[in-house]
């Protein structure tokens, strides 16, 4: 079986799975590459209205894949190569997409789990799912952005306790630190996913668009350029005609 | 029935109603100019020590008065007018009030709703209130100040949920959140927001006006001025003589 | 019995003890410049990888030693020293200690106890314990770093109902807006500090230190210096290689 990360779009939803079921889908130097590659090909794809991010088996994604880090950890430049290109690579690619995703989240979520599933817009979790990011045990700290990152989706409270004690939280304390929008019984996830991912995809494309831009704008503390140009826009016209007549809108 | 915005101050105390009840108080243009227009008049009154703002009959606020919307949404110069003029003009009122603002939230809270209560200082509901900001249903996004301010009220997972899912949420949610200071039962609700308001126009009146100004200026990244003039004030001898005192101070 | 601040190191872990039980550990001027010298001690000796911090008997600290306010606070000068020498240096040695905080938190956490508390990496408390910071009721306003540094932990709304309701909320709220990293029952919760403390101290001690370095700088938004020269340090090389041996490492 291939390993990797699968991507399959269709009626406006695209399906991402990270796929490395016998590692808990723990993410390889190659998965983060192909995570950044699989955002970018989503971001250019006028047609996707929704991303629905999972990883394959019981579990969403464990952390990084460790049997690799012999390999390039202990050399500072490798080092920081990893960790500014290949994992903020695909971190930033899903920060800078322009549509919406939901993580479905079940199983362990830790360390890249965590970080994976921070920049997504709305996460949906299994009530037995577990989040940390435990990696004091392996005796390095969380690189600066993708603490950031985690830290802003999570809370300083949790990030602090994940990071300098190790501490694993159930899904009631991420859904009450306002990580989680909802959390599920565990056969309840996948079709409240799926629930989700069209409704979203029903909803006014580019006004989601726009959020996301005016969203990513404001915390990097620029203005967008045109922020009313969607004024004579087809989808305004339609959601307002559609309100007004009391009839479902047709974006 | 005159609509609009009712204001009604006495003994320290200011009353603010949202009243259009045949529309669940949905905020017109000319309510939003009298919103602003009613908080530059508080902010001018010395002798008002708390606002209690509300809706008219069972709701809170259900959004925009999407019948005008039509007259002017469509052209981008008289959107960008609504939204940083009149929307904005009247939010930044009650933002730069110094006054202590406590929301009484029940029935639905949306929208518009959502904005107006996150520029309060402190919010109750009734915890049969909804909360979103469905406004993908009508095709458009929110405007970019609009947008930080309810964002940094009800935290930036509720906000993207609200805004790229048209998610709406029970008290209970915005509780967890911390949007919500309490949730009470229907008929508890006016009467725990009374209190609170008298309390707070018991409580020291420039120690108030200064926490909100200190608050403010963090925000905005600037400092006070003189931020310990208040040593030698009247107010500042009162609370800690009546303190050793052991009696209620009297401001 | 001498009271002020107790401070007794063993075995990694060093305990920090707000000791003037008779006033529930209000904090006099004496005590906050003590604080201060403590976490300066901590800071320079390199053993130490965990601070465990408690108020003395049956409380965490009521909040500032009022007593003493009137030979001072009414002079804007001595006022102006106090907040932002006394308290601030105190307040500010924990926060750029590298070496992580707990705060066992008791009985009544109010005022200069939130300020304490706010500085301290993870908190847990007692289920019976109150939080607060009515000082509204003594006529004053709360400084504005002080102020800053509670609303970032407690969360803006809560931080406004303390300072501008004199609200007092339950360990189960502040927990919820995360404040709180764990609440226990009563008899539970100094086996639960100590064992939190002792986990910390078996932790990669490195690691913690640059991750608190990591969260300060992001505040700061200032850049680490040389954020990945830990790559070829014993305790990575020791971290990675016990994971693959699936042995528990030795920092």
């Amino acid at each position: 079986m291939n390993t990797g990360i699968m991507v399959d779009c269709q009626n406006h939803i695209c399906n991402v799975v990270l796929n490395s079921p016998d590692k808990l889908n723990a993410m390889s130097r190659a998965m983060w590459r192909d995570l950044k590659a699989a955002f970018h090909i989503i971001q250019a794809d006028s047609r996707i209205r929704c991303v629905l991010l999972r990883g394959a088996g019981a579990h969403f994604c464990a952390g990084g894949d460790i049997a690799e880090y012999p390999d390039f950890r202990f050399e500072e430049t490798a080092l920081r190569h990893f960790h500014e290109e290949e994992v903020w690579g695909a971190l930033d690619a899903m920060l800078t997409c322009d549509v919406p995703i939901v993580a479905q989240i079940q199983g362990v979520c830790m360390g890249a789990g965590v970080e994976i599933a921070s920049a997504c817009d709305v996460r949906l979790a299994s009530e037995d799912s577990k989040f940390g990011a435990p990696i004091a045990r392996l005796g390095f700290p969380m690189a600066a952005r993708e603490a950031a990152l985690v830290s802003g989706a999570v809370g300083e409270m949790t990030a602090r306790a994940m990071l300098l004690a190790a501490e694993i939280f159930p899904a009631s304390h991420m859904a009450a630190q306002g990580f989680l929008t909802r959390v599920l019984a565990p056969d309840e996830l996948e079709p409240a996913c799926l629930s989700m991912a069209l409704r979203i995809a029903n909803l006014a494309p580019l006004a989601a668009r726009l959020n996301k831009k005016t969203l990513r704008a404001l915390k990097a503390g620029v203005a967008l350029e045109s922020p009313y140009d969607y004024a004579n826009s087809a989808e305004h016209a339609e959601g307002i005609a559609a309100f007004i007549a009391k009839r479902k809108p047709n974006f």
